[in-house]
């Protein structure tokens, strides 16, 4: 019986309506690398009690979640570029009692646009205005891409993400053609909208690159659909596994292998 | 593989410097009857922050150790009289966000008490003044003994601790005689003192009941030798046990069986 003990390391995450993804993900790792970590999801409201508690206790690595992304910020000690950019955390190391802030959903869609070797010269169609579109759009900046538009119906929050960042917003797709298409809404995702297609067949159709951020399910019917017109693909399931093995690596300092993060994704997706 | 997971009930200790021993006590008891918690021990020095975090991240249940157990006091919501008697906290149970102090130590002692049918009538020589002496000499107040000498060296602790309750206080023993005989001293316990018998083999021998709080080793030299004298024998490990198992009916609502506190009561000595 594998019994916690006093010595073991422990990292956090802090939701208004915690997944037991997290939780899964790095406990398996915990113990395919025989780690003395543990990880636990608690459901919290109070942000500042709840950082205060990380200091007081010295809990280790510490995910952020909803609705607590941009509130967290001035509760820790230093901002790194991938939060600065993008006004958000996911990410918290406690290091030695500094709390080091920083968004691995970010770093994780910059590392898999170079990945996948997308040319920053395609022009790039984001749908969707919300806190992962914006991690997004801002790892398209940040990757040297010019041409992006946000395609948001809220005329507010789409025109103001896309001059956040000196990108252009339509409130409909534009006519299909070449390039990237990002889906950063919940169409496709397990729900009401578990069906639909978040863009037409004939932009998937037109498209170079097909790039779905939802990762449940992993196989949206636009990954399908991209999968089906032999597009280039990145995936939702790529980014939530990537972004968390970031995580991982930061809270032990071991970086898991590819095959070790499949299998935990795998694992996590299956709680 | 077990996994943790996000809904389970999280108790901890909060201490200077944790033992393994509850975090083994109280996880092979959740193990055991199947409930979805876990306990961790953390290493503190902000008492105050560490409370912060028990009311945010919503600790069902918390530990309290040196030096901490009369800090928390001002900072919980509602002191229960086991822990008002001897101002001094080592039990806290978040109940809906509302925290409730106790002391299973005091409440251990007296429960130890009543089921070895110690009499009232009986004097008793306490050896010893620090935090768990106070816990043991209070318990005999609330028992209802009368005649009580606090046994200690130091001058100020030794006295204050007697008048508090009562009783009186002496530098050194009194006579061997009938009675009950505490030890709550070191002498005795693992360490430089191992070898210690905290009371002389007369007053072994004139004893009724030996009574030593030291838990380390369970078979002390005193225990041995209250044993060897057939005198009814009260263990630092039955204390020990006992005011564990209190805390863990306090969390989970769940008090364990005199068998299962055994088992895992023998289950943290060993790790």
């Amino acid at each position: 019986m594998p019994i916690l003990n006093k010595d073991m390391s422990v990292c956090i995450s802090l939701s208004g309506r915690p997944s037991n993804i997290g939780t899964r993900f790095h406990n398996y790792l915990y113990e395919e690398l025989g780690l003395n970590f543990v990880y636990k999801a608690f459901t919290i409201d109070d942000i500042e009690g709840a950082i205060r508690g990380v200091r007081a206790l010295g809990i280790r690595g510490c995910s952020v979640s909803m609705p607590f992304k941009e509130a967290v910020i001035p509760l820790v000690d230093e901002i790194e570029p991938s939060a600065e950019a993008i006004a958000s955390v996911n990410t918290i190391v406690n290091d030695g009692g500094r709390l080091i802030a920083s968004n691995t959903d970010y770093e994780a869609v910059a590392e898999l646009l170079a990945a996948h070797d997308v040319d920053p010269a395609l022009p790039v169609v984001v749908r969707g205005s919300g806190g992962m579109a914006k991690a997004v759009v801002a790892a398209f900046r940040g990757a040297g891409f010019d041409r992006l538009t946000v395609v948001a119906r809220n005329p507010q929050a789409g025109p103001a993400l896309a001059d956040a960042y000196g990108y252009r917003w339509a409130p409909t797709d534009p006519e299909p053609g070449e390039g990237v298409i990002v889906n950063v809404t919940p169409l496709g995702m397990d729900g009401p909208d578990a069906d639909a297609l978040a863009f037409s067949p004939a932009h998937v159709e037109a498209a170079d690159v097909v790039f779905d951020v939802v990762a449940f399910p992993s196989e949206t019917p636009l990954v399908r659909a991209g999968r089906d017109a032999g597009k280039r693909l990145i995936t939702g399931a790529e980014v939530i596994a990537l972004q968390a093995a970031r995580q991982f690596a930061r809270y032990t300092g071991i970086t898991p292998t590819p095959d070790q993060v499949r299998r935990a994704s795998e694992f996590s997706r299956a709680g």
